[in-house]
C-alpha cells in the first residue's frame, strides 16, 4: 500500500498546483470546494499506475490524471442534483451549499477544465486518447440515465443493472488505466488487456459498494448501514432477492418497499432478514469475486515482469477487499 | 444571400447524416429535438466560411461545423434551465417537455457529442484546435454566470455588461471563424484577425438582438417587443438609460422596474418613453456600429483577394442589419 500513498499524495499536490481558478468566483468556487474533500483518487492513480506498469514515465501522466480526477468530480456534482442529495462526503453538496444554477454551471465548467489537462498529451498519440475519453464520457452519462430510469421502472433484471454499473463506474476506471497504458506507448492488446482489468475490476468494487451498504460495519464505514434498502435502491441484492424469493417473500418484499411509515431502522432489519433467508449476500460475494478472479486473468494476460504488476493487485485488494 | 443558404444547407444534411442516436433513448432524444428546431446555423456556417475564406475545402471543417453547432445547443439546454425558459424558438424547452434531469443530463451528452465531432480534425492541428475550443468553452460558462449575476446585482457598469456579452455571445461565434481559419491552415496573424472579426460582429449582433426586443416590429420578428423590458434585463439600453437619466428618470425607472401589478404592455409603453426621452435608442444604434465598422475594418486587414470577403460581408450585414 505504501505505492498508493505515494501516488495519492502526487496527485494531492499536484492538484494543489495547478490553475483552477477565475472570475466570477462563484462559477470556480466549486471547483475548489469539491476537490478539497480529498477521497480516494482512485481514478488518476490508476492513471499513473497505467503509465508505470507499461514502463512510462508517470509525469507525462500527471495531467491526464488530474483531468480524470475534475472528469470525476463533474460526475458528482451534476449527480448530486440529480439524485437531490445534500451531502457529499458529510460535506453539503454544491447545490445544496450554492444553488443548483452554480452546480449545474461550475459542472458544464469542470468537464472543460478537465478537457484541458486530457488533452495535455504529446500530439502523436491526443487523438487515441480523445476518443478513449469522449467515448467513456458518453458512456458515464449513458449509465447515469439508466440509473435514473431504474428508479421508477419495475421490471430490472440483474444483466440490465450489471450493464449500468459498467457504463456509470467500471468505464471510468477502465479509461483511466488504459489512458496511462496509452501515455506510455504499450501497444494495442496490453492496453485493451488492462482496459477489461479495470472493468473487472470496477464491477467488484461496485458490488462490494453495494454489500457494504447493507452488510457494512457502521464503526469502520463511517456512516450509517442501510441507505440503499430505505431508499429502495436497486442494487444487485434487491434484484437478487427478487429472483430468488417465492410468490410470499416476493408480497412481503413489496410491502416493505411500500412502507411510508415503518421506523427506518425496523425496515432495514426485515429487509436484511429477508436478504439473509434468500441468500442474497453469499450469491452477490461470489459474482463479485467473480470479476475480481477475471480482473486478475487480465493481469496475468499482461506481458511485464511480475514485480510491476505487483502494485495494481495491491490496489484490487484495496479497492475490492475493503470494509470502508 | 445565396452563399448563406448553401452553407445552410450543406450543415442541414450533414446534421441529418451524423449519428446522435444511442441508449438509453431518454437520454439521446432532447439532442435531436433541439436540432430539430433549424436556426440560422450561424457558428457552423462561419465555421465553413472561415475555412473557405483562406483557400480550405469546407469538407474538411464540416465535422467540427457540427460540433460547434451541437455545443451551442448544449448552451441552450442548460440556459434555459437556469433562466426557467419554458419556450425555446416557439416550442417546449427540453426540461419543460421532459424534465430537469433529463435536460442536464442531455445536456452534458451533447458536451461531449460536440467535443467528439470538433477532434474529428486532422492530427496535426488537432491541440491548436482543441486548445481554441476549450478555451471558448470555458468564456461561455464564465458569460453564463456574470449574466446570472447581473439578475441580482444592482451596479453594472457598460464595461462589465460589454464584457459579459463579448464571452458569452462573441466569443463562440469569433471561434467558430477561427477553427475554419485553422482548418485551412492560415497563419496565426490572419486567423488572429478573423478572430478578432468575430468578436466584433459578435458585440453588434448581440446590441442589435437587444434593439430588436425593445424596438423592432412584432410582424417581422415573429414575437412579442419587450420581453427584456418586463423581465427587467439589464440590457445595453436599461444601462445606458441609467446612465443618462438625471435623478427624477433615475427614480421613475427604478419605480416602473419595481412595478409588480402594472399592465405588461404600459410598463413597456413608458419604459420606452423614457428610452426615448434618454436618447437610448440611437446611442445604441451608435455603438453597434461601432463595433461593426470594426470589424469590417478587421475584414480588411485580411489578405485574400477581395472577391472572397464578400460573403463574409454579406453574413454581417445579414447579422446585424437584420430585422428579426
Amino acid at each position: 500500500m505504501q505505492q498508493l500513498k505515494h501516488h495519492q499524495n502526487l496527485i494531492e499536490q499536484e492538484l494543489r498546483k495547478v490553475d483552477l481558478d477565475g472570475e466570477p468566483p462563484e462559477l470556480f468556487r466549486p471547483v475548489r470546494y469539491l476537490l478539497s474533500f480529498g477521497g480516494k483518487r482512485i481514478r488518476p492513480v490508476l492513471c499513473l499506475m497505467g503509465c508505470e506498469l507499461f514502463g512510462g514515465d508517470r509525469v507525462h501522466a500527471l495531467y491526464p490524471a488530474i483531468g480524470l480526477e475534475i472528469f470525476h468530480n463533474f460526475t458528482l456534482v451534476h449527480d448530486d442534483i440529480m439524485d437531490e442529495a445534500l451531502l457529499r462526503r458529510g460535506k453539503p453538496s454544491v447545490h445544496h451549499k450554492w444553488n443548483k444554477n452554480i452546480a449545474i454551471l461550475s459542472g458544464d465548467l469542470m468537464q472543460f477544465q478537465a478537457a484541458q489537462f486530457i488533452s495535455k498529451v504529446d500530439r502523436e498519440i491526443l487523438p487515441e486518447v480523445l476518443d478513449l475519453y469522449n467515448d467513456m464520457a458518453i458512456k458515464v452519462c449513458q449509465g447515469q440515465q439508466w440509473d435514473i430510469n431504474f428508479e421508477s421502472k419495475t421490471e430490472i433484471t440483474i444483466g440490465e443493472y450489471l450493464e449500468m454499473i459498467r457504463l456509470k463506474t467500471a468505464t471510468l476506471l477502465a479509461t483511466s488505466l488504459k489512458m496511462g497504458a496509452i501515455i506510455a506507448r504499450t501497444g494495442k492488446y496490453q492496453a485493451n488487456e488492462i482496459y477489461d482489468f479495470g472493468i473487472n475490476l470496477g464491477m467488484s468494487f461496485q458490488l462490494q459498494d453495494d454489500l457494504l451498504d447493507t452488510f457494512g460495519d457502521k464503526e469502520k464505514l463511517g456512516k450509517k448501514i442501510g441507505g440503499d434498502i430505505l431508499a429502495n435502491k436497486k442494487t444487485y441484492l434487491l434484484l437478487k432477492a427478487f429472483e430468488n424469493a417465492d410468490p410470499d417473500q416476493k408480497s412481503e418484499l413489496m410491502a416493505l418497499m411500500e412502507q411510508k411509515d415503518m421506523d427506518g431502522d425496523k425496515k432495514i432489519s426485515r429487509v436484511k432478514l429477508l436478504f439473509e433467508d434468500l441468500d442474497v449476500k453469499s450469491q452477490t460475494e461470489k459474482v463479485r469475486d467473480h470479476y475480481f478472479r477475471e480482473a486478475f486473468t487480465n493481469l496475468n494476460e499482461i506481458n511485464v515482469a511480475p514485480g510491476k504488476i505487483r502494485s495494481l493487485q495491491d490496489l484490487g485488494y484495496f479497492l475490492v477487499k475493503r470494509e470502508k
